[in-house]
């Protein structure tokens, strides 16, 4: 019996343990860590063979929906819905969520959950292993896949892996679910040669993972049915209802995994990686003869076992030793790898004190494209701004800058007070302030301007948007 | 007998051992590494008092002309001249030129030889010290400056100090002169008290000066001589002519000081140091109670003992200690203090990769004010330009970009095709390629502009100088 599969792609993640790179305004899963895609992308590619899978259903935060619609769009992978939840209440009300919804059009649909910011290095592995997963939640499992552990990490959740599952070759029932151990234990475990890394990856039958939750956790699972029947949509995006903040905040495992009786797991080899920190993105990059991975612009001399990472200014190292440098155009950090999960608490500083760093990467996404900082002055800042081939900016005024706009590449149409003007390459136009003006590309190739912006006050919410293309007005 | 004193101070000086903010085009001397004023600046203002002092003589190259002459404008300290040197010979030629200049009309002229790359923290100690001197060398003694030693340094020379001069009290004679010692000797001259570092200032007789070296270097003296009378004058700008290059490079210490009869040296306690490396800058700036000596935006956890410099990017250092991170917006070091010594290695990496980072700032100095590079892409860039009031650059055109200028502080006059327009505050103006334009500042306060270039060929070197007013046509 062949049944597809319906990825499922949990979008959630924070921004702290791979800051500076990863912010809260644009988390780990976002990142194009490892090449040229991101996490995100990565994840959403691994599961792109039509004949195996249905499109992706991705669950995100309200404040990405921009971010996952483009970086799904850049890699040809239309998602069948991007859910936006209210508010972040784990992962057992999301999966309930899209359990119950892709149950309503698909009620024998086997769902591949999958956390959008893990790295697997072995796709192949991958494969076999949701080959194997499928089998087991056709015959009714909830199926989570366990990682055969490398190392006695203390960072992660172990499962003890029980009988072979007669019906299908390869899974196992599961004896036992355990927190993250302490070294002695994990040393122990990974020794007995049972107990695997708990990956957050599952596999599930969507009508049973609902059953399940509507014994085990009948008001999460009413709750999520209202805020479900309360949903809006708008293009791919579902808005769940208010109702949603009601849920109660549980993981899946803690929900339903290490209390049903149908628990399955599978394990595998994928060279996996929650990529929890800038150390365990160096263990999996390829390193040079004295150890050290590099990306980005770097010097290095008498440098050994360190981790660099340069998106900005050319990074020189001097004698140093298991040191991670992760350098941005705003921000550097310094850390010895064996501190790299500590950074949060660099965050949690930067936050304390509200600089910007914490929460805003230096490139900011939009609908139509992105725009980053490259001066600020004073009374005046240059911005960069690119807009995608068809996009347009909202139609929008300011009260306290007028701006100056240069074309450098591609072609833009600017409306201003109602006039509508072609402007190509290296011609310009100014902008007075409270002047009704729209930026849009009607061309077939990027759009490229350099924005001058001179007034008293500066900020973004000095806009007034009187129309959008993107329902944000 | 009161004489006034002509100071001399050598603007020469590399750039590696500060980089990044040190750079070839920019080095030490003109940062400003501990305050409001470069190291050229501080040691021009500690000879500024007119009732002691003449205007100062300053030597440097060439390609420092314009940044000498602006830092002195600055803190308005203006030179008897600046002698430009066609090639650096070390210290004996320069202050040669520099005795002979300054004998021809002031033959009673005593020298006090500045080197403008050092720190002195107490300059009534400094005072003192300068007062004792010129006793001695008005008593026809060629002075040199011993620093009592604070510590073993094995980084300078020593001087060993003899018998006092009773003509000038607190001046002895010189036993002798010694190179930099080994740790163990370095140890035992300063337990013997009798040893001080050399400092690399003077203070002579300009008659005497001339009169030993050509007695002791009369080739050298001769070829000095000959340069000096083919000189040519350009402002405040003297440039010495060709003959220059010819003259022994040697320093004064081994041409003069080691061999003259006529040696003293004046101890001081300055708390002086020649800023050798970033970790000397650690120990003479002040210190939070984790030993952290920190300049510009940065965020510390867990750290010590550590020195942050950054003109750029926010620094985040955590869990490290004994650091030095120094970040410019185009370059970020780190180095173990105790290694800094040896930032020349990145240095001459960078050189032989024929990096810019290497030789170049991200402000470039000219003599109407400066300019920055903020952004650069597919065949645009854009600069920031700060143009001085009442300065202008030259009239010139581009065969390969073509330009759009916007001003955000300040009043234009701009030159166009003959035509001349005047642009305020957030107006601008189109250059296109091969126009023939010119940039001036026609007002009482600084201009700043957004100069967006576009072209297939950004170089600086794609410019046809038809007219400047500062001789560089």
């Amino acid at each position: 019996m062949h049944r597809k599969v319906t990825p499922v792609i949990l979008c959630g993640g924070g921004g702290k343990r791979l800051w500076p790179l990863s912010r809260g305004q644009y988390p780990k899963q976002f990142l194009k860590l490892t090449g040229a895609w991101s996490l995100l992308q990565e994840t959403a590619l691994r599961i792109s063979d039509p004949a195996r899978f249905e499109p992706p259903l991705v669950i995100a935060n309200e404040d990405y929906r921009f971010i996952v619609s483009e970086q799904l769009a850049e890699i040809g992978v239309p998602p069948h819905a991007i859910l936006l939840e209210p508010a972040a209440r784990n992962t057992a009300p999301a999966l309930a969520a899209a359990a119950m919804l892709i149950g309503e059009t698909a009620p024998d649909a086997l769902l591949l959950v999958l956390p959008s910011d893990h790295l697997i290095a072995r796709s192949d592995a991958f494969s076999h292993s949701v080959a194997t997963a499928t089998a087991a939640a056709a015959g009714d499992r909830l199926v989570t896949f366990g990682m055969k552990p490398t190392a006695p990490e203390t960072g992660y959740g172990y499962i003890e892996a029980g009988a072979s599952l007669a019906q299908a070759p390869g899974a196992h029932a599961v004896d036992r679910f355990v927190e993250k151990p302490d070294l002695a234990t994990a040393e122990g475990y990974v020794a007995s040669g049972r107990y695997l890394w708990n990956s957050g990856m599952f596999m599930f039958p969507a009508a049973l993972l609902v059953e399940e939750l509507s014994s085990l956790e009948p008001d999460l699972a009413a709750t999520v049915a209202e805020a479900l029947a309360e949903r809006t949509v708008d293009g791919d995006f579902i808005r769940l209802g208010a109702r949603f903040r009601d849920a109660r905040a549980v993981s899946i495992d803690y929900a339903v995994m290490e209390k049903t009786s149908r628990a399955a797991v599978v394990p595998g080899e994928m060279s996996w990686t929650d990529v929890g920190s800038w150390n365990a993105l160096w263990e999996v990059s390829e390193r040079d003869g004295a150890g050290n991975a590099v990306a980005g612009e770097a010097v290095l001399v008498e440098t050994r076992d360190s981790y660099v990472k340069s998106s900005g200014p050319l990074v020189a190292l001097l004698g140093v030793s298991d040191l991670v440098v992760v350098v941005t155009d705003d921000a550097v950090l310094v850390t010895p790898r064996r501190l790299s999960q500590d950074v949060r608490k660099v965050v949690e500083r930067l936050e304390a004190l509200a600089r910007p760093e914490a929460e805003h990467p230096r490139l900011v996404y939009r609908p139509w494209g992105h725009y980053e900082g490259i001066h600020a002055g004073q009374r005046y800042q240059v911005k960069r701004i690119f807009v995608k081939p068809g996009a347009q900016l909202s139609l929008q005024k300011h009260f306290h800058r007028a701006e100056h706009w240069v074309v450098v590449n591609g072609t833009a149409l600017v409306t201003r007070d109602g006039e509508q003007i072609l402007l190509r390459e290296n011609e310009s136009t100014f902008l007075p302030l409270g002047c009704v003006h729209r930026l849009a590309n009607p061309g077939k190739i990027p759009l490229t301007l350099i924005e001058v912006q001179s007034g008293a006050y500066l900020a973004e919410d000095d806009i007034v948007r009187l129309e959008d293309s993107y329902n944000r007005a």
